[in-house]
């Protein structure tokens, strides 16, 4: 067995193991990352040290951004505390295994259960924050999943370290949590301490993604070109996005401060950012008013350049616009520019934002089906049926109304923590939460039932098929104890 | 754009409405693809005969199998009623799409929904069974999909001929279910015509498996090599089964009564499907007695070969036993043959059973998870923890205490339609109803709501992240009337 089958195969038998562990054994496992994590602070920082040290020369020769040098710090103020309150915060979460998702009576003591379980084993690659290795961790866990990490290659002596820690912990652990007395325990204590393990080079990568066999998940974090490498390089289902091309519709009924507020939020909090959004769709009834210069004077106030369609670059160039001097203005005048077809299918990432105008809400609808990313686009209306009728048509992740596409985030929604953002049409969409972890399997309590018995004919029944009422928090426990009562 | 790119973007096209319909809309296309069909009848039985014809001299010199012609043969008794009925069936079902699946008030006035919505563009692919088009048609329709179908060459005719009915009767109602009055009305009908495509060659699949911008979700229901075929030449995602390779455990506690019926059942009601148990693993107590004697000559006497580890094997060659006579009878010796490894990974499809000797739950559990399809295992036990230590341990879709595997049937389920059996880790797993055909997305409703207002510091403030309550039952349209009236 070669070694990258060695590390998949032993994810494989760990994730075996953790999906049977209760809500307090896992827990049981993210205190003791928490403590071996604090106990091992310098180590770390000592293995960060190295890590800033072999990049600085990078970035004073230009080849590495400031910006990434930034997120692979982990001394910074606070950060390292921030990273282990997050295994905290993940400890309390809601146990997403163990759900009863749908309970069916087939016959008389035939029982059918839907109960959500751990997807398996997970290879998350991400860039180089090294604090992401414990947020995985603990999210893995959490969920009852294995995972495989490999961080960016500038912070591999820190992710090292921090594995390594997390490794002691599991080691400890294992042994207690893990019923040593059963004829797999000591087995099983080894097999845990594979249950978070950190690989090293993008060969490893694509060696992994060949282990279709073992792996059941991939979650690319980072650039566009990485998620489209993997995405076209494995058999594996792949969790994540691409690209993050949001549109934002001002319908004709939208009123202007609202349009100025969301717009400008929309494009220009945080450019980067996958939610941002990359596309203006103004309704033509705005271009024959102020509405539309007076949105535009409050984006290029914001440093945004637009880039416009030919109507739309028109009507700021109108010299009957009350705006008309300013747009004039040398400054100004520079910020808007005319598009081209490609401007439309482009993630600019900056303060550029591309500006196109339509006749109608279905011709905004049908322009994001054929250029957006499926991630997030957002209408601005005061007219319900138009927002439906948007919401509806859209087939993205996200489908806003009167709102920032910003707000696409699992913190934002809510969800305690986000795994990733998937543009994917099957499994988990949008910002996911620890649910995109979790899958569920049926289980079928009977006591000798055999499906010769059923049909028409002779000796044969029919099946009641009714629905058990579930309380939602109800687990399969609880079923049992309700069941035990009755009988 | 060339001839398949075609049928893919204007299945996309198709769907992109599709999404938007009411129930009753999708109704009125469902009453009418019956309509039509039931019209249609004389045309589709003419078109069957001229594929009977050409199959049977190949059914003759023995190139085909009779099964197959059997179920080519949409003239039998009832058969093409039952076609017709199916639809009905579909119609009557719940609709999967628009049900709210988790409310969130981000913040006052902010309100998160995630719905359930169609996935897409569906790729069905099947054997030479014609009514199966009828049958995915009204499936994809009924769930707001699109779908592309290939059935087995030799059904080509009676396929084009169904096909043709239900292209007539989309394009009939298209055109006074969609609004005719928007811009997009005579283009909607015409789309709405492409929501069901028929293809034929091997080639269109190669073709269309390209696709992967317009198709989402590939599902073939054929053999084995089929569906290998598929996962492996295909970056999108594919729901189904190739291997359903289940087993049954006989824990030390079982009883002999039970495990006869559920064993004989799992193996000889029907060996050729997937969810037949192709292992049985036998608590190794069980040779000591005459127990597995007496499971083995049950399964003998219904026909079944036995191929028996060492263990095993010697128990049921034990002199000392009562069936001894019984199991050196020439024939029942035929039938007790020595396994070999390849036989714990081989479906056999036909009445032969792996048979091995485990000491242990835990060493049970091992095998399936290195030997098993993840389709659907049972443990027979009168021990409720051991029994639940399968069920958790066990990674398959399926996982059975005290019955037969051969329950593992959408159909039996109770989910009234079955899409497939998916033996996937994402998305769908299991017998799949309508709700493997549907995903989510993301609603949110603001007004005026932008991310830069939310945070700590002046002038920011936090998210109030407030679980909405929600009927079961609920639908957006009652929320927004309950809003209403408390407004």
């Amino acid at each position: 067995m070669d070694r990258l089958t060695q590390i998949a195969s032993g994810a494989r038998d760990a994730a075996n193991i953790l999906q049977t562990l209760t809500t307090s054994q896992k827990s049981a496992f993210l205190t003791a990352i928490h403590t071996k994590l604090a106990n091992a602070k310098p180590q770390i920082l000592a293995a960060n040290a190295k890590d800033k040290s072999l990049a600085l020369p990078q970035v004073e020769a230009g080849k590495l951004s400031s910006s990434l040098y930034k997120r692979l710090d982990l001394e910074g103020p606070g950060k390292f505390e921030t990273m282990l309150q997050g295994i905290k915060d993940i400890e309390e979460l809601e146990d997403p295994v163990g759900k009863v998702l749908l309970a069916n009576r087939l016959d008389n003591g035939l029982e059918l259960y839907r109960v959500s379980c751990p997807v398996g084993v997970l290879l998350v690659i991400f860039e180089a924050r090294p604090e992401v290795v414990a947020n995985i961790a603990a999210l893995a866990i959490k969920s009852g999943n294995a995972a495989i990490l490999k961080g960016g290659k500038e912070s591999f002596h820190t992710c090292e370290a921090v594995g390594k820690a997390i490794r002691e912990a599991l080691e400890e652990v294992s042994a207690t949590v893990v019923d040593g007395t059963s004829s797999g325990g000591n087995k099983a204590a080894r097999c845990l301490a594979d249950a978070v393990q950190i690989v090293e080079s993008r060969e490893d990568i694509d060696g992994l993604l060949k282990q279709d066999k073992y792996i059941d998940l991939v979650v690319p974090r980072g650039s566009n070109a990485l998620v489209k490498y993997i995405q076209w390089n494995t058999r594996i289902p792949v969790l994540g996005h691409a690209d993050g091309l949001c549109s934002t519709y001002v319908a004709s009924s939208a009123k202007l401060d609202l349009a100025k507020k969301v717009v400008v939020d929309a494009k220009t909090t945080y450019p980067a950012a996958c939610n941002s959004t990359e596309t203006l769709l103004v309704h033509s009834s705005h271009l024959t008013s102020d509405f539309f210069a007076q949105l535009a004077k409050a984006l290029i106030d914001n440093g945004v350049t637009l880039k416009c369609d030919q109507p739309s670059l028109a009507s700021l160039q109108n010299p009957s616009s009350t705006l008309a001097d300013i747009f004039k203005s040398s400054e100004s005048a520079d910020k808007i520019q005319p598009s081209t077809e490609e401007d439309y299918h482009t993630e600019f990432l900056e303060l550029t934002l591309a500006v196109k105008t339509v006749d109608s809400v279905e011709e905004a609808i049908k322009h994001i089906n054929n250029h957006g990313s499926k991630h997030t686009d957002a209408i601005l209306t005061e007219d319900e049926p138009e927002a439906k009728q948007f919401m509806a048509g859209v087939d993205a992740a996200g489908v806003y109304w009167n709102a920032s596409t910003r707000f696409a985030d699992g913190f934002r929604y809510g969800f305690g923590a986000e795994v990733g953002v998937s543009t994917n049409k099957t499994h988990a969409r949008g910002p996911v939460g620890l649910e995109g972890l979790v899958i569920y399997k049926y289980q079928l309590h009977g006591n000798g039932h055999a499906t010769a018995d059923y049909g028409t004919g002779e000796g044969k029944r029919p099946f009641l098929h009714e629905r058990i009422d579930l309380d939602e928090k109800e687990t399969l426990g609880d079923l049992a104890r309700k069941r035990q009562r009755l009988d």
